[in-house]
């Protein structure tokens, strides 16, 4: 097997129980699960944790000052304890109220599969030896089954073991611990457990009105199988050097948003079904075959740098293991591994995250976006909520659809999310060619989204401004015209136009109104420096004393008051760049590098964001060497724990990041209309590259190296290539 | 008695409990009372309470989403219970556990003495009858002590009595109630009740290290006293139709800020004593000649409107009663009549309600800029919390001088409070002539509010610019060089620089580039509509959409959300005029006329503020209905209850603003360097007016009609009068 594929504990530079949770989580789109040891201690280590996509509990947020129209509810993903561990008992010992001798001697993540094998070497007080080993994975067949195949062998006895899986879940208590820090109490959800028989139980949360179905089965080779809900346990006779194998099932739920105890049941009737007919090779080999397409469609192959080309395979297995599938879910911006960002979903997943599904994975970046149409009535009514006549104001973050932000200059006013959105379907549709989800779901997405641009900007003399907002770079807030919402507004309104004209489905008289503002749009511009401004008013600012700033002093908004940040010029992400990274045909070179210079110069990358816009910027500004540095820098960010966080999930918009440095960087792609163009911008720390794409379900492989590019179509009727130079190729879409 | 100095129950158009006891609320600046009803039955009704200016408690401000240098605690005025009322006991029957009849027969406020006379008649349920009077005031020779004396006359019995005067301190319990607004929550502060002695009570606060001590006195006639602290008690005879007096003294200190018991120890023998040799007639003359002082320096009158005249005379009173007097408290927005606003100070007592008192009655003047004075250690270090390597930011809303704003854009942003204090400390020195405080004390504080200034502030180009602040106008935030704020700032700059020069007490070096950057302040003006711009910005937004906004929608800020607000032309009070009023040696008659009809177009008069600006510069530019109408419309503000909410304490600053709607506008006072100029703007609806000033000692008498004014100088030897006219006269200072 590729080693390229498998991570293990040498892998990691931190060897922190929390990280490893973090790094080695199994997810599935449904379930999320931290790799937490199998065997606990009394003493209790790292952060254990099972997560559902869209499974979340609501709270007030407290505002030291209420004005009108604040957020209302704190949403929070449940964290539901450890499904992995077992207690085992011997002679009256038990594992998890003493502490035996444990040694963890494997521990390795098939990405090829996404399967983890586990190892453990464990002395008993009274110095009893036996080994434990797990094999799990989460089923792509049934999203709801999490796979445990446990093997344990005696070393230097034989004898009985009691083995118990117990899920912990119990009522919480009260959170009556005063903290200044809302995250921390939102993070203690309290949950409603009720056995709903022998098998099944129910898990409600207290707000959001939201229940889970949880049951397990265990089975061993004699074929007794014991079926429970919290606990299951089996009695075994282990005999010295003999394997004795148990296979545990957890069924996990999707979430029910009802207390019908009809629907209750006939959801429990079809799991049980499910649960009762699992067969564990059968799910293996499904694994291994599900696996096996997703990398034959989304691998990229690096030559020259073994570390380098593991970290993207980990990148891209975390990308595609943690997206919501089901067109009710998205991307968590921690994917499933964690509860950090309090499971919320962002503008990540449409501006860093979607190009990869879209680009290799068109099905799932389909359920993506329509999660989206699924909270556009949500934001239909948040858009009424800002005194929108129409339209539809997207939140800046969420689960359920509604605003969750609790600071709205770096939430809710953060309105660009409306273009992002509206982007992101239109280079689905651009790329894919499904014009039918365009016409049948994504077309009212764009109307409402432009309706909103309409209402929420301005005329203002013979200029269309949008004012009062802020853009992607959170070290400036509250501006007039910035200008990456700006840009992302206007074509979000000529994207409504033409899909209003193809489908005539819209009045000329209000397409008409988006035509003129996308043509009026103010685009903020420095005449005399010839530089794009970030917003009117951001070369009116004192540049942020750099010099005077100490190193510790950064992330700046750890250290900064608002206020002090604000009315500098400071970027925590350069967001005019990243307008010119999406639309690159409507800049000339000089501007893009003009630009870029000036940002540089201001940026602090404060956030995770910033470098792959610069990484790509600077590929195709032909500036190599910093493409390469940029894109380095953060490529590995979690397998090297480079912010120190990991532990509390993996970054996953930075990983979408670092494919976007990779595809739109070093090699160069762009989309415009019906052309992709691809260009080897290869820095020369890589020998090769090596990738697909899926473009209107056709695969294309692209392969580079130091001397040449080549496209090479697997099929097509719909596509052709065209070989510009040695090094650009543009496909052109029939 | 002139009937224009007596408030009754018909001079109010509500007859709510909670009004009344704002309304009737005594206080002397230490102390304040809400007058609820001294015979309270088992049914409550209204909301005493009981305030002690500086006499506060904290709790930290919880943020939906926490940021570097927020403020981090609340601070709240402590609501100590009433300490009005009594408990009568007859045959059994006690007043408070029983409903009698109780009528209220007589209720004034005789606000030439500051007394107050009530008077109800009772019946038992056993169809006994008496009389119950109370005459009450607080006095201002021992601020510390309250003076209740009851007299009790029974109509259609004889017999035993027992009369109890408690307060109801009791420890609270915890605040387990969920709530969304922590406005609500701070106000139930926990309080700690320790029993010194049979005498005295200490009562701590829990986290903001205050205490203060409680002790009472109850005398009859027959010579006997009673002392306690929470209960005394008094068996009487009552003869039919003969009266029994009941004189009763309650000791509220000062707030303590120790828990040293040797300091605890001498302030309680110090009030011991005071409370010991206390003598009703002594106080009650004390307290007549106190306020026929006052009255004599601070008095309008005004002809040909009994209802106005009386108005006036209540906004006076309450000005002159609710300042704190001993340099350490200040003017809570609602002064000591409720609990509105947490009893913050704001910037309303620099430039709303301190032209009064340094006109009228300077010796409290000076006590509240004395209070500024203390707190500038803590003005120093949140100036230093927001990155200034030097100087001083006043606090937007504080009681201890900590920064308590929970919202930053509309509170710490707000930085022009600085320029307002130091405004004041002008004033105040040009009014009064006191150049030995300002050198001893106010100098300090002006040059660090210069030198944030320098700091906070940055040249762009060869314009000193002030970025990133918000300035009155709370409907527009975040903004660059809000003019008001800029021109104070310069203002504030050039004070500091002809203090530096004149006390020879700071570097040439420093002070040179204070009057460089008061010289390059940027004042945003627009030169094609001849306008003064609110700030960079403000014309380049949409006009506020007035004339599709319901009138239910005001005040916008309880309907829209502060996005919506602030991208808009739209304000809350014009902050643009009122540098205009501050300074109108600096603007032709024309310019103010220009930005009057432009502001005036697009202000809501959402705050309490706005309209006393608008009146005074109306008066100037002799639009005298105007003048009027937007002095009536706020004049009578609390008597009529204009905005429903006088319950929670009185509209001070809107008090003082009446004040200089008066004086600035229909007087046409305007002072700058040595010369006050007088010019008659009397509207017609006003036959004449008279009032009192006081520059540099001197009284000044200033007496205007329809036909001319006049000025004469009591006494004096350091100023002259110049009579430029019939209706203007210029005041110049030696």
């Amino acid at each position: 097997m590729n080693s390229e594929y498998l991570l293990t504990l040498n892998d990691l530079n931190n060897q922190s129980p929390e990280y490893i949770e973090t790094l080695f989580a199994l997810s599935n789109g449904h379930l999320g699960i931290r790799t937490s040891s199998v065997v606990k201690g009394k003493t209790t280590h790292g952060n254990p944790g099972t997560f559902i996509n869209g499974f979340y509990d609501t709270h007030p947020i407290v505002y030291g000052e209420w004005a009108y129209g604040y957020a209302k509810n704190h949403q929070t993903i449940v964290k539901l304890p450890d499904i992995r561990s077992l207690i085992i008992e011997i002679d009256g010992e038990k594992s998890n109220e003493t502490d035996w001798l444990v040694e963890q001697t494997d521990f390795q993540l098939n990405m090829k599969t996404g399967m983890l094998e586990e190892r453990y070497e464990i002395e008993t007080l009274q110095g009893k030896k036996f080994t434990l080993s797990l094999c799990s994975f989460l089923s792509y067949s049934h999203s709801e089954i999490s796979i445990f195949q446990y093997t344990i062998e005696a070393l230097n006895f034989s004898g009985e073991m009691m083995i118990t899986k117990n899920i912990a879940f119990q009522e919480s208590k009260a959170n009556d611990e005063g903290t200044i820090d809302p995250r921390v109490a939102s993070s203690k959800s309290k949950l409603g457990i009720k056995q709903l028989n022998n098998e099944w139980l129910e898990v409600r949360t207290e707000f959001s009105g939201q229940a889970i179905l949880i049951s397990q089965l265990m089975e061993t080779t004699d074929g007794a199988n014991e079926i429970g809900c919290q606990s299951v346990s089996k009695r075994v006779f282990v005999r010295e050097n003999q394997a004795v194998i148990l296979t545990n099932y957890v069924v996990l739920s999707k979430p029910l948003t009802t207390d019908n105890c009809h629907v209750i049941e006939t959801e429990k009737n079809k799991l049980t079904e499910v649960r009762n007919s699992l067969k564990f090779d059968q799910l293996v080999e499904e694994q291994v075959q599900h696996f096996s397409e997703f990398w034959q469609a989304s691998d990229i192959e690096i030559t020259g740098d073994p570390i380098l080309q593991k970290g993207i395979r980990f990148n891209v297995f975390h990308l595609y293991q943690n997206a919501g599938r089901d067109g009710l879910t998205n991307f968590a911006a921690k994917g499933l591994t964690g509860e950090g960002y309090e499971g919320h979903y962002f503008w990540d997943t449409e501006m860093y995250i979607l190009p990869f599904f879209i680009y290799t994975q068109p099905k799932i970046a389909k359920q993506l976006l329509t999660y989206r149409v699924s909270i556009l009535p949500k934001a239909q009514e948040r858009a009424k909520e800002l005194a929108q006549e129409s339209g539809a104001l997207f939140a800046w973050r969420t689960i359920n659809g509604e605003e969750a932000s609790a600071y709205y200059p770096a939430g809710t006013a953060q309105v660009h999310i409306n273009a992002d959105i509206a982007y992101a379907f239109q280079l689905y549709e651009r790329v894919t060619g499904d014009h039918q989800f365009i016409a049948e779901s994504g077309a009212e997405v764009i109307f409402e989204t432009a309706r909103f641009w309409l209402n929420y900007g301005s005329w203002i003399g013979a200029e269309f401004c949008i004012n009062g907002v802020t853009g992607p770079d959170e070290y400036t807030a509250l501006v007039n015209n910035n200008y990456y919402t700006n840009k992302m507004a206007q074509n979000n309104l000529s994207y409504a136009v033409t899909l209003a004209q193809r489908l005539n489905s819209v009045k000329e008289e209000e397409w008409s109104a988006w035509q003129e503002a996308a043509e009026g749009m103010k685009l903020p511009y420095d005449h005399e420096q010839q530089l794009i401004k970030q917003d009117d008013t951001f070369f009116e600012k004192a540049k942020w004393p750099f010099a005077e700033t100490p190193k510790e002093n950064y992330p700046l908004l750890l250290h900064y008051h608002p206020m002090i940040i604000y009315k500098h010029q400071v970027c925590k992400q350069a967001d005019a760049l990243l307008a010119e990274m999406l639309f690159p045909q409507d800049y000339s070179m000089e501007q893009i590098q003009r630009d870029y210079q000036f940002y540089e110069d201001v940026t602090t990358h404060d956030s995770s964001l910033s470098r792959s816009i610069f990484s790509i910027l600077a590929s195709r500004t032909k500036q190599l060497d910093k493409a390469y540095s940029y894109f380095m820098d953060t490529a590995l960010m979690d397998l090297t724990d480079l912010q120190g966080n990991a532990k509390d999930g993996i970054h996953a918009a930075n990983m979408g990041g670092s494919w976007l440095s990779i595809i739109y960087g070093f090699a160069g792609l762009t989309s415009a209309g019906q052309t992709i163009q691809i260009e080897n911008h290869l820095p020369k720390e890589i020998e090769a590259l090596a990738f697909k794409l899926t473009i209107h379900g056709t695969p294309v492989k692209v392969q580079m190296d130091q001397q040449e590019l080549n496209v090479t179509l697997l099929e097509s009727n719909e596509l052709s290539i065209k070989q510009v130079t040695k090094n650009k190729v543009i496909i052109v879409i029939h």
